[in-house]
């Protein structure tokens, strides 16, 4: 049985994720070809920015695995920059994002070679691998000052395969 | 029959890698547990730079594979930043560098789970992935000026796995 505080993962598409981030993916054609024509470039992907305190880095995160159905019980965000995470592996991963803390969240289900940059201040679950390793490469703010807000969710939402 | 123009393939680590840059790969122990303690932030695996008039950016390269033996013909360096290539499925990939472009090449064959980060200036073989599907993540700097420098070998030189 459902109920309201169910929701469906939808696929991830540039439209629909567009209000939260930008998807890294390939694009139809690659910007340039590279290496003697051995390589495409698909270029510049994301769009980066850690304020004015901070700098990029490149960190590896790795996580537990989630599985259907997800309680969702914890939201957070980083108002000092964005954050991008990409898989190590061939997988698909659970994406979960919310207009404001209070509101219904979107759950979208990636396809393996997508990976998401979070824009700045976007309350998003946190990361919720689907299959092993659960390892994700991660581009994001280094810097001394505070970056995370969390929200802790009085009544958990279910998220569903869909 | 093997030539002192042959190389063999030497495994990754970090200590014979650090001339050429970083090795991007889980730490012994995650710098910290966050969501609640179920994932480790193995944090900030490069040193990145991209000079004065460029910025991060991220890209995925999609490279056609090589194959042992493989025949390195052309070095290349950027002159203006650092570069990462983190392989976007669990697979290993041929990494090559020079100390000096016309001085003995070095191969390294990385492990599932491992990305390097070149240095600034290092010469490197370009991208030579050995399996499907040749997609990498790359952080490297993004800017208007000239960052590429090729050098065509005359002899080349025959890479072994070792």
């Amino acid at each position: 049985m459902t109920t309201n505080h169910d929701i469906f993962c939808e696929a991830l598409t540039r439209s629909g994720f567009a209000p939260y981030g930008d998807i890294i993916e390939l694009k139809n054609v690659p910007d340039k070809l590279i290496n003697s024509g051995k390589c495409g470039r698909h270029h510049d992907l994301a769009t980066l920015d850690f304020g004015i305190d901070g700098r990029a880095g490149i960190s590896i995160f790795k996580s537990e695995l989630c599985r259907f159905p997800y309680q969702l019980t914890l939201l957070e965000r980083h108002p000092e920059g964005t954050q991008a995470f990409v898989p190590m592996a061939w997988s698909q991963f659970l994406v979960i994002v919310a207009p404001e803390k209070d509101s219904r969240p979107r759950a979208f289900l990636t396809k393996p070679g997508q990976g998401v940059n979070f824009h700045r201040g976007v309350w998003h679950g946190v990361l919720t691998p689907l299959t092993e390793p659960g390892l994700f490469l991660v581009v994001d703010r280094i810097g001394d000052t505070p970056n995370l807000e969390e929200f802790h969710l009085s009544t958990p939402w279910r998220v569903l395969a869909g």
